[in-house]
This record gives structure tokens, C-alpha cells and sequence, in this order.
């Protein structure tokens, strides 16, 4: 399948509320959780991953997310996304009605067992009953469901991972029955030469349902990882705002993308976002407040603050 | 003229002796500048701008300049650059014995009249002056002269910068005389895509005289830039270590691309830079401990000391 040109609109999907906080070390009120939402949401962001349905012991952080779900619903034209590794937090997912459910399966088997404790393997069955789940609810409840392809780019447990297990995992995410998939460099090891080659990759094996990439800024290299699959026809970014996470199961992982610098780049490349910058960076102050001592990252936040 | 492929070996070439210091609050020691100039070339560093020949009043941090360059002659194998806007600092330079003097002329005129005093066209002259001289020294001590296009992707004074304007003044450089021609993202307003194009336009105008490209980190984009010049067959890179510096009279500009990074980019995409990276990582305590409460940036200090 032929390349896309590089999209003139993208999609940018803040998954800070789940992917940056399960490693912040506080654990932020609901009520905080809400209002940033309503700042993203206010900002322009029309996607956002809001929480996680796991077990509330492993990830004590996201134990509200039936609450936080609820709130995000009201908030007029956002996608509300969750993340759930299995069937019984998907299950909890269409109940409180997520509009999207993001299943992650790792490509590297030391990090899939380290992260959800399944082998890659069953967490592909586990997306199969998850899509099952999917079918059998009604209309106005189904979730789309997307695969994410953790450690895509390398895994700081295994090391490199094989381009064709990325490929191998994106098709049979396909076969089970996700709706689209995405490619997480979860540890930040990706170059922008390696995201143009994957990126090839696995469009030539499951073609335009490979919709979006995961980046961490691990090396710096982000921006520079976003712009190659920019250029490859990726037209979803996910990002969090400050670039807050990294994940707990990959040492040495630091935060994601930072959503506002994203946010920026494609602004300044022409590229449409429906974000306003200011709005965005504005959103910065409720994670000081809520988060004390978190690191807030991102070059906009300075570069605006002195331009102004 | 046909872009050449991206290259698989490039020059990493330390800018932060000058570009670095020039806007730090303290005044490194001359030994401390030496120790360090002396661990960039250990850790595999083949070219380094040791200092500027301007005005002592000016620049009080670079007054130094003829003794480093001294010192730095010492080393062997190194490639001793220095920066000169004028004849008369140029004069100073060839009798001091650098290997290469690069002369500044920006693309905006308010930038141009602020940071050295001259119009454009003025500084087209002086580096006409300064190919003179040039021509006249004794053949052991011929510097190479390399234009450099401030301002090229933007200007924090005037705003955009015409792609004409830049094409144009990269001309009258080679036909003044300038041995290679630089692209400097003197403000840190490029975008990737801008980088493509202008390095495109540049090639076509005058050829491989191109060379170089001199980031700044403003945006978070430097290492993108950076990436998208290679991918167009650009096969040098300024950088400062720890990412210092910043233009003095380039309101809300930051740092200069951060070496160690370049260098860690350049590695994960399988490019040879001659350069050790944990040896250069080293050379941050030098600035920790010569300029203390300088801000030391970059990505590779962190990730390396985390999976070590």
C-alpha cells in the first residue's frame, strides 16, 4: 500500500490522565482529574484517554476512572477513551460507557508479562473477547477498539524487538478484531528513520488501520519520531500535557510526547490540531497545583511564556 | 542539483566554547574552558569553535579567545574554529592560527543591526574582507571561511524570514569568497519541513558549499531539524554540550542543539560521529562545576545514567 501524503489535519489524543499519571507519585484527587479534562476538552483536544480499567491494587492512581469516565461524557463532542488489558475491565469500560477502549499488547514478551502479566499471546485473545464484547453490546454503547502495540520501537527489558513481530502482532490484532492499531515506542528507543521504516511495515500488512503512534521523549526524540510518522501519513498523536509518565514496567522510560510542544510543531508545519495553544498551556497550572513536586515538561511552556 | 543521500558519517561540530558561553550569567575561567575544549577532543569531537575575535567590551566572556585557541592547537587532529564578523577580528584570528573562522551575516536586517552592527550587505563585505585576508596568509596558516546565514528560519526581532532573502545571501557569500555556507536557526523558529525546503532551495542556489546546519532548541525541534537535514544529504551539525547558550540579541531564543544528543540520534540511526558518548557525557562536570547554576540540558544525560 502506497504511502498517504502527510495529513493536513491530526488528531491529538491527550492520554495524560491515564499514561502520565500511573507514574506520577502522588495520587491526584477526582475532582482535579475533572477539571484538567474540562480545560483539555476546552482547549480543543476532541480525544482523550481519561483512565485505565485494572486491578485498583496495581495502579492505585486510576481507581476512579468509572467516576472520571462519567464526567468526560459530558463534556460535548470528546471521544472518551479508556485503556483496559482485559476482558473484565473492558466489561467495566462499556459500562460506564466509553467511547473507545485501547488494549495494549506488548511486542516484547518480557515487558507484556511484566506489564499485565499474560504472554503476549493470551493478551491477543484477551483484545479477541474484548472485540466479542464490543459486538454484543447494544449500538448506542459499542466501543471502537484499538490495539496499541507496546515496546514497538524497543524494550528497555529485552532490548531490540524484531520489526517482524511488530508486523506479526499488528495483523493479528487485526484478525481478532480491533478497529484500528496503534504503534507505542513505550520506553522512548525509537529514531525517526526506524518509525518511517515500521511504519511502512505494518501499512503494507494491515493498510489504513494503522491510524496512530504512542511517543515517549526518552532520548529527545519525540517531535522528531512524531514528524517522520507525519510524513509517512500518520494522522493520530498521542500526547500528555507537561509530558508527564512513564511507565512503571520499562525502567529507564521517561515522560510522553508533550501534548502542548506537539501541539506546537504542527502548528507551526500548517498542519490543523483544532487546539488553541494558549488554552493548552493554561491547562499546565492545574497539574502544579494538583501534582506537587511532578516535573512539568515541554518547550512551549517556555518559549510562549517569553515570546509574550 | 539532485539531494544526495543522507550521509552516512557526519561531522559534529561544538559550537558551545562560543555559541554556549556567550549568554551564560558567569565567566568561565580560561582553564576551565581549556580542560574542556581538551575533554570535548578526548571524547572524539574533530571540530570545535573555541571562542570569538569582537569586541572584548562586548563579549566579555570570549576575551579570552587568542589563549584558548592556543591551547586548542595543541590538540591533535582538532579542527580550530573561531567566529569573526569583521576583518579586524579576522586579522586577530589568522595571527592567533585558527584552522577556520566563521563569519556571521544575518538574513534579518533588525537582527543584523542588533547583533553586530552592519547591515546584510555590510557583512557580505566584511566577509569579503575577511576571504581577502585570507588569500594573502601564508599558505600553513589559510583558514577555511564559512558563512554563516543567521536568522535563516525566522527572526524573534523582524519575524519570518524570506527563503529569497536566504537563497540570495547564501550567493553573495559564495561569491564573496565563503569556502562553505551554514544555515542557522539562530532563534530556534525552524520547523522540519521548513528545514527540507530551505536546504533544498539553498543546494540548488550554490551546491554542495552547503554544508552545515547550526539548531537551536527553542521549540524542542532542534534534534527534528536536525534529522530532517540529514535525510536532505547535510553531513554537518553545530551543537553545544548540555545544550547551552542562546543569542543575546535574539530575544526569546534558547539553547543551541544539545551535542550528546546529535550524537545519540545519530548512533540509534546506525550514522557514524567519531564520537564516545559516555567519554563526552563526562565533559558536563566541567560546566557543573565552572558555571555553576547554568541550567545543563539534554536527554542522553539522563537516559544513560537511568539504564546504567
Amino acid at each position: 500500500m502506497h504511502a498517504p501524503p502527510p495529513p493536513q489535519s491530526v488528531l491529538i489524543s491527550e492520554v495524560g490522565p491515564r499514561d502520565g499519571l500511573q507514574n506520577a507519585r502522588a495520587i491526584m484527587p477526582t475532582e482535579a482529574k475533572c477539571r484538567w479534562i474540562t480545560a483539555l476538552a476546552a482547549a480543543g483536544l476532541r480525544e482523550i484517554e481519561v483512565g485505565s480499567f485494572v486491578r485498583p491494587d496495581r495502579v492505585p492512581q486510576l481507581a476512579d476512572t468509572a467516576e472520571v469516565v462519567a464526567h468526560a461524557l459530558t463534556l460535548p463532542g470528546l471521544t472518551v477513551a479508556v485503556l483496559a488489558p482485559n476482558a473484565k475491565g473492558a466489561e467495566r469500560a462499556i459500562a460506564a460507557g466509553a467511547h473507545k477502549i485501547t488494549v495494549p499488547v506488548s511486542a516484547s514478551r518480557a515487558h507484556a508479562l511484566a506489564n499485565v502479566g499474560m504472554t503476549p499471546e493470551q493478551s491477543v485473545e484477551a483484545l479477541r473477547a474484548i472485540c466479542a464484547l464490543r459486538d454484543a453490546a447494544p449500538e448506542a454503547r459499542r466501543p471502537a477498539v484499538e490495539g496499541g502495540v507496546s515496546t514497538a520501537f524497543g524494550c528497555t527489558l529485552q532490548g531490540a524487538v524484531p520489526e517482524a513481530d511488530v508486523v506479526r502482532l499488528a495483523e493479528a490484532m487485526v484478525a481478532a478484531g480491533a478497529d484500528e492499531v496503534a504503534l507505542s515506542d513505550t520506553t522512548g528507543m525509537g529514531n525517526p528513520a526506524q518509525v518511517k521504516r515500521l511504519v511502512r511495515a505494518v501499512r503494507a500488512a494491515i493498510g489504513d488501520r494503522l491510524t496512530g503512534v504512542h511517543l515517549h521523549d526518552t532520548r529527545g526524540l519525540a517531535l522528531a519520531n512524531a514528524f517522520a510518522a507525519w510524513e509517512e501519513g500518520i494522522g493520530t498523536f498521542d500526547g500528555a500535557l507537561a509530558g508527564l509518565g512513564g511507565c512503571p514496567f520499562a525502567p529507564g522510560a521517561s515522560g510522553n510526547a508533550v501534548t502542548e510542544d506537539l501541539v506546537s510543531m504542527f502548528h507551526d508545519l500548517g498542519v490543523e490540531t483544532g487546539v488553541d495553544l494558549d488554552r493548552l498551556l493554561a491547562a499546565r497550572a492545574i497539574l502544579a497545583e494538583a501534582l506537587p513536586g511532578e516535573a512539568l515538561h515541554g518547550a512551549a511552556a517556555r518559549w510562549r511564556k517569553a515570546a509574550a
